[in-house]
């Protein structure tokens, strides 16, 4: 009941992560880590994938949302003591959200612009959530998400910067940790994409407790490189509003608060892709790795194969985080390929 | 040393799959189990997909060409014994066994026709194999690969009709037996692709040790639905040489002769899917799988999508054999899709 902060205490630990990882068992896919002989040929290294594309809703945001929505109920005590709960997104985490509460029996409204593409509002209503439209150019959808949450008594499920959320994103990386370590193999580094940072800060807490060693990587577009320029400063740094890269699941203006201050202890630095090279990502995934990848999910195995960190020799583990691609974006990353 | 055949033993036994599954344990993709709650939702059942699509070079061929390998190497006691390895196929088969001959050390030749896509004879040379093109107008390719065998001493491995390709192949039935196993869940029905039958056939031998009660289906497309006439027959029947599908991975003139043996005991019967039907399949893969599947591999998924079989209700696992499908018949996938 007091107010005290410890602020030398993560606001994630090891064990968090491990409670997510109980909560979400058997609700959650458990994704493998896979293996692709031209990958480690081209690389010259081991480079084991791990293909969120293949979570529920297709990306890894149902982790996080599991997590939190169940840690509510728990808190709770039983499944009636949550009322709901609200989001604000206009992709992945939306979907995210609308299956987890959906799996357990709470009611979901997730604030989405009007203008969202239809299949995307399609998808989320499909999943069972209510859609509540606004106007993106003249109001505040963290606002409309708060004052919903505060008539109904609803639970707020943000996209990143909470510790349950971030806990639940953090399971991927004990499962990569798990893995790996039933093959005898410490990983050099894990890449991960980057918008909030809410996966990469979950990972890198899991990592650092197994592998000390390992160094964690966050991958950012080149146009959305905040984290790089706010780990480069020691604060975070926004980036400016005329940006735009074809990653429409990273770019979030800035790192979260908690994300950062996990980030800026925990990772190794952060790499960037443009977005020619995460169409070239995709559709080398297309080819060789048979997964369907959006762009910001390709985001870490475009850094990889274009060595924006040497890993020759190395054991390196690539989050390919989502696979939610609209079918014109597929096809420029088809085309390019054919060229 | 004696020419005896006992008739009443089965050429394949659960025992070979396990022996099998030891052999490729580390080497060959060990596929998880996926559930897709749309897939769910829609056909109102609980389905199990087993994406060997993501298995090493894109299709469940490595299996059997490892294991086929694998065991003439333990037979001529050392690496050494088995001077080299020959086969023929423009297509999975040929980068199955060129990458398997690859891990196990063992030189391979391809016999491909010559006028095969630049890119499949590109991607078996990048495996390490040695490419032998042929006329496929003038030539016979069993008879150049046999005759290779017989020059040089290489053992030839056969695209299904063999016992050891077989029990590689079971090794899928086994896990996803162990996956279900796992669960708590005797699936209903498990959907397999099938041409000549080495797939369906090893499937249907593990899942009968394991669950005697689950009926085994192949699926095929419905120009080449040799497998269905056979089994309504009692006896292999040929499709008639001018039939054509985009299913290019299932287009054997008849069944197997030992997989047909397999089969006629074991099956409880065969579906087909339209070219189609694959090509909707795909596209439903693509928006809510994140595979990549190729039409040949998609067959088993079109005809669960399109009720062939009735499962309400039920639990079902669905095999996607492959995915290694040329951009043409992809964006084909896609425009349906859009559409």
């Amino acid at each position: 009941m007091s107010n005290l902060v410890d602020l030398a205490a993560p606001a994630v630990t090891l064990a968090d992560i491990e409670a997510a990882a109980r909560r979400i068992a058997g609700r959650a896919q458990r994704t493998p880590l896979l293996r692709y002989p031209e990958l480690d040929r081209r690389l010259g290294a081991r480079v084991f994938v791990k293909p969120e594309c293949l979570q529920i809703t297709g990306s890894f945001k149902f982790r996080g949302a599991y997590n939190k929505i169940r840690s509510a109920q728990e808190v709770g005590q039983g499944s009636g003591a949550v009322a709901g709960v609200v989001a604000f997104s206009s992709g992945n985490h939306a979907q995210g959200v609308a299956a987890a509460a959906a799996q357990l029996g709470v009611p979901a409204i997730i604030v989405m612009p009007a203008d969202a593409p239809r299949i995307k509002l399609e998808n989320t209503r499909a999943l069972g959530a209510e859609v509540k439209t606004y106007d993106r150019y003249k109001e505040d959808r963290e606002a409309i998400a708060r004052g919903i949450a505060a008539d109904k008594g609803y639970v707020v499920v943000p996209p990143y910067d909470d510790p349950a959320v971030i806990a639940g994103q953090g399971t991927i990386g004990l499962e990569i940790a798990e893995d790996l370590g039933r093959l005898g193999v410490a990983p050099d580094a894990v890449l991960a994409p980057c918008s909030g940072g809410g996966l990469v800060s979950g990972i890198a807490t899991a990592i650092a407790a197994r592998y000390p060693k390992t160094k964690v990587y966050a991958c950012e577009p080149q146009e959305f490189d905040d984290t790089a320029r706010s780990l480069a400063a020691g604060k975070r740094i926004e980036n400016s509003g005329d940006r735009r890269s074809i990653c429409d699941a990273l770019l979030s203006k800035s790192p979260g608060k908690i994300t950062f201050e996990i980030n800026r202890r925990l990772l190794a630095g952060a790499l960037t892709a443009s977005d020619a090279e995460a169409l070239a990502a995709i559709a080398f995934s297309l080819r060789w790795m048979k997964l369907v990848l959006e762009p910001g999910g390709a985001v870490a195995l475009a850094a990889t194969l274009t060595g924006k960190l040497p890993v020759k020799g190395r054991a390196v583990a690539v989050v390919c985080s989502g696979g939610n691609v609209d079918h014109a974006t597929f096809k420029r990353a088809l085309d390019r390929a054919a060229a």
